[in-house]
């Protein structure tokens, strides 16, 4: 009797009690773990979460995260051949886990990259602009972000035992709250194996990861309004979770990605000939085949127009004929098993339901010939690819067969095929291959609502395209209504969606002590020249003022002959002063922050490395010759960069004329020394 | 008896079945009028809904509706007064009736502006970056958000039955998505006539707005997966709502703004004789007062430092004892009734309980004095502020009193009122009243978690903060845990938050078609130079290419000299040298942008009013003497405004060196006339 799975919570590694239950190998049919949770303490691990992995992690900055998520990515790298392996046993070939280990791994480190440019390097985060809400300048507000203080529950599914898994841990781990990871069964022992990895590293602060390996239990019974839950899984479990009571009760963050009924819809233009209408039938078969068609993202609705339907299914059947089944790392085969003989059933139960309404094109449910396997014994089944020539059947939008199983559908109009990809009732993806951009445009914009993800597949981007099932970090995974109503990852989105967002309403001097960041109308300390000062010694709100400076006729004159910009605002003093906006000559918007720069300039070599750029210039006033510029620079943002004997600051640029009035205002972006050379 | 209220669903007024059930004055206890929904269509609503109003407002743009949210906006305040008298029979003086009437129709006016500025004038929304998701750039990402195809159900609360049902109906419409107005039945009337008022107008396309007065019925059995349901009101009718089969079985958006514990605290500096004492306590008084305390905001656990709460106690008694209870409309009455006979009876059962941890030090909940009013007939209750020595007692943390009731509690160290602001489970609100920015921060960041709003009162705002219980419509109204985790309103969230966000994976070229901006790598058209052209003529993509001209190392010295910015790495060789980032004499950013428009100007008068701006300019590659530049500048975006005979567009300007690599990218933002002038 193979041994059971261990779980990982309240800082040590812990056996259920009793025997468990079987685990099988999807090729094999042998016992390859056991599993049970019986006995493991679901309320202590949240509480131990809560009350150790959070505070740790409350600590580290968004930057400090990233930099381990990327340690942790490498780690992992290292040992993938192990996951591999592993991998194996429940059905996948190598391409199989490419998929699952190597997008794991490639979501930390794209997590990673994404912390570090898109968040500070600070403990908050301050989202959007800051809100006037008042007229003189005392009442101001910003949203902020912070961690919520408890700890996100993660239900997998069996599918991505890898990347399942480090997909929603990376963004909640990027905020600062810590995971409590549970497996689906059938590939628990991959996700265990994955999770020993990430715990023998010693890479993440103790708390930041749990993972009960088993049942739920009585988890969910202890959730509070500030812990989460995601979820990957079918529709039907996904809706029990969302209603349960103390998900209710407390208003509980929680987030779905259930699989649905992705279509896929070849444009008219792509007839039998063209390129496009290769990459449909291409990705088409792609899709039924990776993961054994266990994807959440698979196409199971190909709608082609009604005219090359056969085309489309002859050239389907051709491409699966060469699709060779069998033991998953076995020479020459491109489709594994199933993941469980169960999930064999499962899928045959569907197809059933589907062929009441639809034909078999190509395969057959009951049989398949397999190399280096057992067919029966190991959880094979052939890909099966179906056509329902009445689109408007439910069964065709309703029924989902979780395995290597595709319905084509034929349609008449552009009006037609979007009112049928809307009766998935929403979906995480869906496709589009056409070389008209116009039917693109139509497709995205009729469909969009009932999508999180759209591809459009070209000519253009077929190279260099991550295909129809392949969510990237960086984009919202998720869709509406039937997928679950959730936006797994996302970016920073995904991030967020772990915080808790404040409206802070205060004076511009508490804003600023709150956020970190200068806040219009909060102090500004001059002294010495803020370009002299290191990182070490830079304060927010440091500050320095210079000028006036008189713009004279002939610098616009001068200016103008010498840059080329002889717009006639700037030449002609007639044409000017019909310009309603100016009425009369007007300096150039670059002589005024070229004049500014020589203000607020301290030549000298220090800790000012270089001005890398300028964000949000809008030039409020016009400035006539003889008006006299005086500018005012003061020290908005600080972040240090972690690997780096430098760091960025952002510097509010806010230049006046002789009235007070702004003429221009914007931000300045330097690159600083952390320490002043000697 | 007085006439039923009707329903204005399907396009029309309805009268229910039968007698309806009456409402009484909140004041006198006469019949107002009588409720019923018996016999709606509830089904048949939504359909409409979905099938004429949907439509009709997607085909207007973001700015179009604005505009009309403009307009509503005005034709209402004209109608104030109406308003105004309806709202005294809820109970509320004129000046409650001035947060619910005025509060209402500024809403509407803050979408309005809103809109204009930060949505664009199209049909759909572009969020964020184009992300880049392959090296060649030939596949590329860009989340867009359409409006959800169904119908955003709104039910509303009894406390503001005209600023609620507008605060939910604002961002709706400014989506796109048509509402259905469901008002609390005690104060419908007030509803009922708004409705009234904003039909007559004529201003919103038909199907827009529905209106369903009496019980929800069977309403909600009938939500799919595009409609979307927001509620306030209890947290209990909440959590019964968000379980409500249909709602998960079609994972429904279901936002709620649930009454919570919120609490104000005041900071161990504000000692009696300070003016922040004296803001706490008359903030207290007034978020006891105004609308009777019915308010979700309403503070209900003031914390103070334990050495004054004596102090905090008899001042704040001797503010109430100031404030006269009775007819609202009656000459010096500063608080009118509850909304009716049975909200009192509530709040008594809920002071029952609280009474049982709690001392009474002012009120007394079973009689008052009133004006002008008959004390048992109206639903009169006195302001009770009650005392607890004892601030770890759960009730005090549970129990809500939702009239005119708040409790001091007391605390002896930041940590713990940090802790003690926790427990109430969520909150919409929380404020502080210090004048110590560093115990703001302390407070801000330790209770934000918990928190949707956060109010800091200080010396410095106190003339222009509107106050711990008013949300803002810029600002996020909602909060985690008890108070519902929703984020009503939010600006322009509250605007998404009834879209569906879409990843949109594509080539350039595409990705142009779908979102109407142009993106990197999509096809340019160059020809007449695009500043000759109306935004009648100019089209996205159109382009201009100019230079090179070679920078000279005597103009790095000439602008160096005219500017005044001779920062070393352009006048100083050695130094220069030294500096990694760029290893000798660099040319001016500034210079390079100022050469780019040299090159990419066409001077003479024409379409092209004025460079406005300049967006996220970054220097990416050192120019230095002898470096050739060129630019392209293309269309990238255009936006007509809809008062104006002019509108904006955005630029993508590229500054290339010889060997191709780009120098500087940005965004130039210029006003362009809609029509060629003769």
């Amino acid at each position: 009797m193979a041994a059971v799975l261990r779980s990982y919570v309240s800082g040590g590694w812990q056996a259920a009690e009793g025997e468990g239950s079987p685990l099988h190998d999807a090729v094999t049919g042998e016992e390859v773990a056991r599993i049970s949770s019986a006995g493991i303490d679901m309320a202590g691990a949240l509480e131990y979460g809560r009350r150790v992995g959070g505070p740790a992690l409350r600590e580290l900055t968004f930057h400090q995260r990233a930099a381990l998520l990327k340690a942790l990515a490498s780690h992992l790298r290292e040992h993938r051949d192990e996951l591999y392996e592993l991998s194996a046993r429940t059905g996948a070939t190598p391409g199989d886990s490419k998929f699952d280990v190597d997008g794991g791994i490639g979501v930390l480190f794209a997590y990673s990259s994404k912390g570090k440019r898109e968040l500070p390097n600070d403990t908050v985060y301050v989202e959007g602009a800051v809100e006037p809400l008042s007229r003189g300048g005392t009442f101001v507000a910003q949203h902020i972000a912070t961690p919520l203080h408890g700890v996100a529950v993660q239900i997998n599914a069996f599918n991505f035992p890898v990347w399942g898994p480090l997909e929603k841990f990376a963004p909640a781990f990027l905020a600062g709250v810590p995971s409590l990871v549970k497996p689906a069964s059938q590939t628990a022992y991959l996700t265990a194996r994955l999770v020993e990895l990430i715990i023998e590293s010693g890479i993440l602060p103790e708390g930041a990861l749990q993972f009960v390996c088993g049942s739920a239990g009585d988890l969910l019974d202890h959730v509070t309004g500030q812990d989460l839950v995601s979820f990957t899984g079918s529709a039907t479990t996904a809706q029990k979770l969302r209603a349960h009571p103390a998900i209710v009760r407390g208003n509980v963050r929680f987030n779905a990605e259930a699989d649905s009924l992705n279509c896929s819809i070849l444009g008219p233009d792509a007839v039998k000939g063209t390129p496009e209408f290769d990459l449909f039938v291409k990705q088409l078969v792609t899709e039924m085949t990776v993961k054994a068609g266990q994807k959440c993202t698979a196409i199971r609705r190909a709608f082609v127009p009604a005219d090359v339907l056969g085309d489309v299914a002859d050239a389907a059947s051709e491409r699966l004929a060469k699709v060779t089944v069998g033991h998953p790392t076995a020479e020459g085969v491109r489709m594994g098993a199933l993941a469980s003989l169960e999930q064999r059933e499962e899928v045959r139960r569907s197809l059933k339901a589907l062929l009441d309404v639809a034909g078999v094109v190509y395969g057959d449910p009951e049989q398949v010939e397999v190399v280096a396997a057992d067919a029966e014994r190991g959880a094979f089944l052939s890909p099966v690819l179906l056509r329902a020539d009445d689109p408007e059947r439910a069964e065709v939008h309703e029924v989902e067969a979780f395995g290597p199983v595709s319905t084509l559908l034929p349609y008449t109009s552009t009006a037609q095929v979007v009112e049928l990809a809307a009766r998935g009732q929403g979906s995480l993806v869906g496709s589009v291959v056409t070389g008209d951009p116009e039917f693109a445009r139509e497709i995205v914009l009729g469909v969009a609502p009932w999508h999180g993800r759209l591809l459009v597949l070209d000519t253009d981007n077929a190279k260099e395209s991550t295909g129809h099932g392949s969510p990237m970090p960086q984009l919202v995974h998720g869709g509406p209504g039937r997928a679950g109503g959730g936006e797994e990852m996302g970016g920073i989105r995904g991030v967020l969606h772990h915080m808790q967002r404040t409206a802070v309403q205060a004076s511009p001097t508490v804003l600023t002590a709150v956020t970190g960041r200068w806040v219009q109308g909060a102090p500004r300390q001059e002294g010495v020249h803020p370009f002299r000062k290191s990182l070490a010694e830079l304060r927010i709100g440091d500050s320095v003022t210079a000028g006036a400076r008189t713009v004279t006729q002939s610098d616009v004159d001068h200016f103008a002959e010498f840059t080329g910009d002889t717009f006639y605002a700037h030449t002609d003093p007639e044409a000017a002063a019909a310009n309603e906006l100016f009425g009369g000559i007007v300096a150039h918007g670059y002589l005024v922050v070229s004049f500014a720069a020589g203000l607020f300039v301290s030549p000298e070599p220090g800790p000012v490395l270089a001005n890398y750029g300028l964000e949000n210039l809008r030039f409020l006033t016009p400035v006539k010759p003889g008006d006299a510029l005086t500018v005012t620079l003061t020290a908005k943002q600080i972040t240090p960069r972690e690997n780096a004997d430098y760091g960025e600051v952002r510097w509010d640029a806010d230049v006046t004329n002789a009235d007070g009035d702004s003429v221009a205002k914007y931000d300045v972006l330097t690159l600083v020394a952390k320490e002043a050379t000697a």
